[in-house]
């Protein structure tokens, strides 16, 4: 499975906004938007939303974790392969809302790479971005805690961060691409994402509880846009 | 939101019989089985799976877990909401495979309640089954985890935890209805469940990978019926 | 094991006034009230201090927490035999700040009873002191979390807690003692903390981070010993 | 803080061997034989019995684990602080049967070093070494889980596992050292160990549950010496 970028990855969380049907109904939103604009963009819904959303709007969908298990005996988890028959073409793994044991990220890395699917590591700080990086997922996605829901964009407050986090993973792999998020709410911290050798941005609140969620994605996805015409 | 009693829940746990396609076709098979027999029965499928089954099947829908959370930054939890607006009418709350603390029993049970949703609390023992029974929930299920996939039934190798636990959640609160499960895989085995005193059976790999699913069902709920009558 | 009643606890945590030396010497001067006001102290330091703490002040010592395990190969965990052997004659359970899975708590306390040691199991609320009052430890304490570190008593903010908690213990086992904490800083939460029912409170910051330990110890001693003597 | 090399780490575990004044003869026989082959030798006892272990052999004691907290409301964990008071100059990380997140393991290696401890970091295979060795630890000890307590030893069952990693980590950083272990019962697996270049073993029941402890220690001691001389 491969994966356009640059890219805005929406992450659904549990908010209100982003279950059920308003899932649905946001995912139409974002729909609209990339296809208007033209810009990459896939999204990460609750589990018991990824078949309706992925099959009636056929954006790319993410998991927004799967558990380190195969088939079997495993009531209440996460099978990567019950996420990817569901339409899920990936997975987020070791968000900071959902951490997990070294052991299990690699395991669900090599997983979810059998499985022809796509693997967005998330990592708090450069170090943990580089350590992860040593597992070889497609994605890296660096976000310091601290500024996720804040409104104050990873990109502009902690510039350094990310560009170090793009330095230092690509001296793991140069293969591993890289995102940043926490914080970006507007285009020009998308712009600025990029500009700072990411290959994209993932964010959640700035998008999902945006007042008019089809302008707000338009808007992020011309950021996008206007750093790949340059 | 009430469930007949007596009750056969099949829990789908993360088995290849029981994901994505195949859920859907187990459950028709469970379906057209109940249909036949009369008798109640409930399918605990994954998550990714909830939307599909409950809305192509109608038949009664558990989640197998959900979290102490609702809505807001959970990324990568079970928001009993989102199971719900699925078709969930209800949830396993620690099975023996996914274990939780206490006070996330508590919260979960009346997060249940509130939506109008039905609590299966499953218990190792008959006297985690007292504990978890002081919480109220809808159903107490006893599964002696040695048993679990061994196709030795509790209500044969055990009668006395049955027995004992009936005995003991009816002290606590005689509204809470006990289920057991572990090992149960035929016609007798449910009867004798059910001669325990219980309300129901719990059960897994006994009917997901039976050779035949539709024709199992149909024994187990006969058995299920055949007490019923008496 | 017995322990007399009423009954100081004082957790330790991992507070830097109550580490390694410090242990020590906060031990000694909870030793000296003690014996000057001849009432029920016990302490709770880190596990690292367990040895030192408990054979240079001869108190009664218990265990911040044990984890549900035997003997064997366990690198890390908190081998109940161990504290034991090191001078603990008991210890708390499921502390809202190490929250355990009702079956882990099931086991701690069969454990501790083989062990002839003390149960503190520790519950936020009063549906949860129900739950593992069920499982017949010898203490319950309940702590609602919100008012834990707050110098906000919870005999006085919430007596319907601490006066619903020792009713719905005493219901499911009379022979469970009820020990009340959070917000516990001088001699009146503890009176009041008395003539609610309870057996006793438990109490951390109050003691540990008083400018002098010592007189603080004896103030609160003071109270239990006041009314003992009505 | 410094230790040198080529060591052998005895893991206690929660052996009963190894268990209190267990703990203690098993230490002094350690000490003893370490002393006459003139090898260096560090030890991982029980939480409870670090500081008796330590004050009374002088032995290089090391935690079994510590969490990534500080000074504060942390009740049950354990203090990185605590136990360096109580003696340990260092503690084992992620232990396969204590495994950690991967933002704690960075934590936890930052606050070891900020202490002068030393850190020790298993990780299961090549892969999750390679992880680990980018947090920039003192030590990382490969330690397949499936060979742990076997017999069978990862030196010669799997030399390039041991081989792989030696070479992987000192790619990431050539500063940090790498142990092997699992199966290690005799002076030919530490010969074998240190042969693929590795700068010592860890091992746990193959001296723990040995008939004579000090004459294993010694056997184990001289293969580390033999290697050494050449």
């Amino acid at each position: 499975m491969d994966i356009a970028i640059p890219i805005l990855i929406v992450n659904f969380k549990t908010y209100a906004e982003a279950t059920g049907l308003n899932a649905l109904n946001l995912s139409s939103a974002i729909k609209r938007a990339s296809e208007e604009i033209e810009a990459n963009v896939a999204i990460a819904p609750q589990f018991a939303d990824i078949y309706r959303v992925s099959s009636e709007t056929n954006l790319p969908v993410l998991a927004q974790h799967v558990d380190a298990i195969g088939f079997g005996s495993h009531t209440g988890h996460i099978l990567p392969e019950s996420v990817k028959e569901a339409g899920a073409i990936g997975s987020l793994v070791n968000h900071s809302e959902r951490k997990l044991k070294i052991s299990e990220i690699a395991k669900i890395v090599n997983k979810l790479r059998e499985l022809d699917m796509i693997s967005v590591v998330c990592a708090d700080d450069v170090e943990v971005a580089r350590a992860v990086a040593a597992l070889n997922p497609d994605f890296v996605a660096v976000e310091p805690p601290e500024l996720i829901g804040t409104g104050i964009p990873v990109s502009k407050a902690k510039p350094e961060v990310v560009r170090n986090t793009v330095e230092e993973v690509k001296k793991i792999n140069p293969e591993v691409k890289v995102l940043c998020g926490a914080g970006i709410t507007n285009r020009d911290d998308v712009v600025k994402a990029l500009e700072l050798g990411t290959d994209g941005v993932l964010l959640a609140s700035g998008l999902v509880k945006a007042k008019d969620p089809y302008s707000k994605a338009k808007e992020l996805l011309e950021g996008l846009k206007e750093v790949c015409k340059r």
